[in-house]
């Protein structure tokens, strides 16, 4: 199957604001997204006043773009009762907040053991029972919840949803009708595994963000040294091949967190240099 | 089912020598191995004069201890021919060092992606075709090769071979009646994996030795500030019941790679706390 032309096509490309470092202001961030050349952008809550969130989704449609997602739950795996019902109306709040943003989805990073535990599946349980507690509000925002895969480096602090396959498995128990939930693919956190040709054949039409990013041969952090597409180890184009060989045909979202070097650059070369990885290895 | 019970059958259990940091010639540490109650010692190949391997081979008779394995192979994903050969050659050597010292296993840890590659399945090729060419010298020396799967995280310098699935599928295909191949589960590794009860249940009788140890919550380093069992995050018993229940009937072996801690520490005290978590909490 011939792969999308991003470059035809750069409407399909977004820029997630992480990628520039959260330096600057969500409005003055969308203009150089816009300027740039992209249509779409996906803002963190750090950087929307979610007591008025119609501030910021004004600026970000007057600079010309649309959102694409908002970055992100809360962790469903918190240890206590309170804490796991705080961040069940936390993450209500972010659907809200992201419906007023015209979001599509709400990025979900979903929580590592809970703290003193070792029980992966009380964890897990744990989190699908907290997916499911938001589907009416899914319902009534129209915003989907887009879990996100993480590598099996954060199972313990971030993440126990660690594989496409095990994302696939979850969105096809919680919602075989394919009306809640969706994926989101990080490339960084992904392409190493084994099953993956499999997994993302199958999970392609699931899948509604491919995150782009690069893994550094010689990285120093996994969290906060990621790569620029091209700079690394990873065969973007071949992941992209597979999923929308599977039927994906949603977003290619470039997301780097890069504290020691794309963070300290001119954002507006950082967003040139996005733009023409994305059309020359993505 | 019922796990083997670990105090009564201690003589399933081995001891790394990696867990006491390389510190002390192979006789001294096979002394203070068996004077902790061990039976079975796992030797490094940096400790073994591979020019006269008897030597160490009586040494470690001498001091009441049986080889349960040899760590371990040479990288077969080297990007070069020469490289190449030369690492088959090397790891022929290592089969027949690993007789001569009695051991049942040579460990492997197979190779990252080559240099300036970014193509996994070539470099899986390669290793599975580096297995293939090793056999005869495994039928020759009566040692078997137990693949070990690495956490992704190494997936880029160390190992392609990255879940238990994958080495049981290896395994399968390359040696379909058995006679080869094992394969080496180390805690550490698979821990977070959220196909494991499928893979161990169905691994169980290819797994020839479970490597434990433990990942502690704030790590501060994944290669070298490993912890002790019971330390960390894993559930042990969990993970040896689900191999058990498939069929695994060999060794528990403390593996620790831990430079700023346990590596620091008394080797009779290392091993007696290891002595004392494998009947607590593995």
């Amino acid at each position: 199957m011939a792969l999308r032309d991003l470059s035809a096509r750069f409407d399909c490309c977004s820029i997630n604001t992480a990628t520039l470092g959260h330096r600057e202001p969500v409005e003055v961030v969308a203009g150089r997204v816009a300027a740039a050349g992209f249509s779409w952008i996906t803002p963190w809550r750090r950087e929307i006043d979610e007591a008025h969130p119609a501030r910021a989704a004004a600026a970000i449609r007057a600079a010309g773009l649309r959102v694409a997602a908002y970055c992100r739950t809360s962790p469903l795996t918190s240890g206590t009762a309170p804490d796991w019902s705080h961040a069940l109306d936390d993450n209500k709040r972010a659907l809200e907040v992201a419906a007023e943003l015209g979001a599509r989805d709400l990025v979900a990073v979903v929580g590592g053991l809970p703290a003193g535990s070792r029980d992966l599946e009380a964890g897990r349980s744990q989190i699908l029972k907290g997916l499911e507690a938001l589907m009416p509000t899914i319902e009534a925002t129209g915003v989907r919840i887009a879990i996100e895969p993480l590598h099996p480096l954060y199972a313990t602090d971030r993440s126990l949803l660690n594989t496409l396959a095990q994302a696939l498995e979850w969105c096809e128990r919680l919602d075989p009708d394919d009306r809640y939930l969706g994926i989101t693919v990080d490339a960084y956190h992904v392409w190493w595994d084994p099953a993956l040709e499999r997994s993302a054949a199958a999970a392609g039409p699931r899948v509604r963000t491919l995150h782009v990013c690069d893994w550094l041969r010689q990285t120093r952090d996994p969290l906060l040294d990621r790569g620029m597409m091209g700079d690394g180890v990873i065969d973007l184009r071949r992941l992209r091949g597979l999923l929308e060989g599977g039927g994906f045909g949603g977003f290619v979202e470039v997301e780097i967190f890069s504290r020691d070097h794309w963070w300290q650059q001119d954002p507006d070369t950082v967003l040139r240099t996005c733009r023409s990885r994305l059309q020359e290895v993505c």
